[in-house]
């Protein structure tokens, strides 16, 4: 090829970059084919001294600002993390000119909407397949293969640590604590594992979804997000019996006064694939008015998945084929708050085993117009409850499923049936979906 | 937006054209933002009348092969279906430099070592999401997105049909005539439903799916086509005692000496994603050495999830961002014959009923190496037995399933089981598929 290399440089040096060095030389032959020139990376920088890595040539410093700003590099690959040093890098370059190339979820939710408007004032890319479902290709997906559609919704499993977590919870009928100590000890969770387990990562992605599907910008803090350290066994078991797992998803979906996203745990049918994603596996299902339900899997995180993103958008910035995002439609939708959204239930009422409370409750929920879909009898619940809460013998739990509700009239409903005497702890509640054509 | 409109002609005006018809129209605002200008259909020929749809405005003609020369259109869209017309009139619009894209698998199978030189030296794209498995973005993410990887194999279900048909046949113990019957009832299969379910159909969209993935170029008379007019319920029942389900995959796998490249009845896990995708839908599963698995699943057929990739390819040439699969590489790996692939075995053996006939069964086998999996037992598959053979009790099927083995190898070993007196009828044998690291 008579084109010259592009050249890369890349702002920080932890497992993805490694990764990315590691891809590139690699396949190196079918990348220089497939990008019709060499992708090469010329310099490196991170903020810690240079660890014992093959850098494949590249110069070494530790001035990532320098970097960014750099004339001598075609392309920057933003890999540090964080937020505020992260941003300056990839503004830094974009006003350059600098195309961009980066894994950083938490900068584009919270900036994603100055970020793309500057590529696009200096007429450069700003590409991040990998800042979401690690290799499976969901931003190209939304961009380009599915560009002729109008969503109607998309649900994912978008963080794999809570999804090994809740998958060794159901297999092993196990406290989540114990789950949690296992992912950690396998290296999928974080020591501190809040932003996995309390779903922040997974609204940043989501965030991300939402933005492109639906064309109304980067909203990060009107996501409902809810995670899954609360989940107990006992609902997992309960969840089985009435044919659901429980997954942790985030879902967006165009209603006609806004938009729902949402990131929470949720039942869902068994036989569903997106039941069937298991350890720590992603995917998404986008339901589209003309393509119907797509799904993308694969591994949602790790080294060399995640490099496989970031090599695939340098290789669009090599041909010239990369294509930034359409600016979000003029009459952008809201999200709605959370008590505006829609959903089918599972609930989990602690009561005392008197005659009566079942229907003490179901009055409640049919005075609101809240249908009952299924219910767990007493005996079988007694039989099931786990823990401290089955030594008396005194309460046993009602376990309901509801048809679909604003989640304004359950909270109102559970208010009511928290206050009744029967009632002796607190309520357990998950949403449910059933993905029929965008109403469950 | 300033940019003049895209200005599409389309040839053929069956369900997909019109689908696409009707996908610019229903999402015509969200499609204008994306493409930067709007997708307008100018003109439409069909060698049929014009039939009662609404065009939109385009003007209508019956002569297929002016419109592809009309120096009026920026793309051609080629829905005719068939070979040799369509071929002419792909030819003719790269030849002109006109941007071509086609729903055409035929076309693109057999002649796509001409067509992507043609529009290459002619500085000009081919498109052909929609000719593999409608709405799923199979070609985009082995072009673009997966364009880092290396792959090591990949399998899909891309036939609808038969996964319809098989679909049936597992759910309700049926034979195949029957939900063949109940395909074409639906729509789900032709009059003569050969192409399908003769696994032709699936091997033109392997034949692309293998030379995007292994930059082999399109080699469609060397891939082993074998359909599924030949199972039966009673195979279908044993391998799910055997833990598996039987799907029809087409499979290309790079072995050190070649790829294999194959399209037959396949047995797979029945906890594993593939065997679970139901009805009519398809499913690509793409081992890769840097994203490791990727699935992509939805609708194989259909006029508006064929016409959803159609126009993501019209956006992706209105945008300037379409991209050509690289040229084959220099050293072309060549497809494997059939005998030299690699495959794990079901057999099911027809035999009398006499002690030793397994004996001798499992000397043959041993002999050659061929290792014993799993085997049920003669009283069991007495019981299971279908149909006239069930009838005198005097013979009764020896069902094994075998470890990996080189056909070649299990051809020889079977031609010397069906020598033995013991064994009364033709062997059934259908591949096994683990999935594992591409060794099974």
């Amino acid at each position: 090829m008579a084109l010259e290399p592009l050249k890369v440089g890349i702002c920080g040096l932890g497992t993805v970059a490694q990764g990315v060095l590691e891809v590139l030389a690699t396949n190196r032959d079918s990348i220089t084919r497939r990008a019709g020139r060499e992708v090469k990376v010329t310099q490196v920088a991170s903020r810690r001294a240079k660890p014992e890595v093959d850098l494949c040539g590249a110069e070494f410093s530790t001035d990532v600002v320098a970097l960014a700003a750099s004339p001598d590099i075609d392309v920057l690959v933003e890999l540090i993390g964080g937020e505020d040093t992260a941003l300056e890098l990839v503004t830094t370059a974009l006003g350059r000119g600098t195309p961009v190339v980066t894994g950083n979820k938490a900068v584009v939710a919270l900036h994603g909407n100055e970020l793309l408007p500057l590529a696009a004032e200096h007429k450069t890319q700003l590409g991040f397949e990998a800042a979401v479902a690690g290799s499976i290709p969901i931003i190209a997906s939304l961009n380009r293969s599915l560009a002729a559609n109008q969503h109607e919704w998309l649900a994912g499993i978008i963080n794999g640590t809570s999804n090994f977590i809740l998958s060794a919870m159901t297999q092993g009928g196990r406290a989540f604590a114990d789950a949690l100590a296992e992912a950690q000890a396998l290296g999928y969770a974080e020591a501190d594992p809040t932003f996995d387990v309390e779903g922040i990562d997974a609204a940043h992605k989501l965030t991300i979804l939402t933005a492109l599907a639906f064309d109304v910008g980067f909203d990060f803090r009107s996501i409902y997000t809810e995670g899954i350290s609360h989940l107990s066994a006992e609902d997992i078991e309960y969840a089985g019996q009435l044919g659901y797992r429980i997954k942790h998803l985030g879902i967006a979906r165009r209603r006609e006064r806004g938009i729902e996203a949402r990131v929470h745990p949720v039942l869902v049918p068994d036989q569903h694939l997106l039941a069937n994603i298991g350890d720590a596996m992603n995917a998404v299902l986008v339901h589209s008015n003309a393509a119907g339900d797509t799904l993308y899997s694969g591994a949602g995180a790790g080294a060399l998945p995640t490099a496989s993103a970031v090599v695939a958008d340098l290789i669009d910035i090599a041909r010239g084929t990369a294509r930034l995002p359409s600016p979000a439609a003029d009459v952008n939708l809201p999200i709605l708050p959370i008590a505006e959204t829609e959903s089918a239930y599972y609930l989990r009422i602690p009561s005392v085993d008197r005659p009566g409370a079942f229907a003490r409750v179901a009055t409640i929920l049919s005075e609101r117009e809240i249908s009952i879909e299924a219910a767990i009898q007493r005996e079988e619940a007694r039989v099931l409850t786990r823990g401290p809460d089955a030594g008396d013998g005194a309460w046993v739990p009602i376990v309901i499923l509801t048809h679909s509700v604003r989640e304004a009239v359950m909270n109102e409903a559970l208010q009511a049936v928290q206050a009744l005497p029967e009632v002796v702890g607190e309520i357990m509640r998950i949403r449910v979906e059933h993905f029929d054509e965008g109403n469950q």
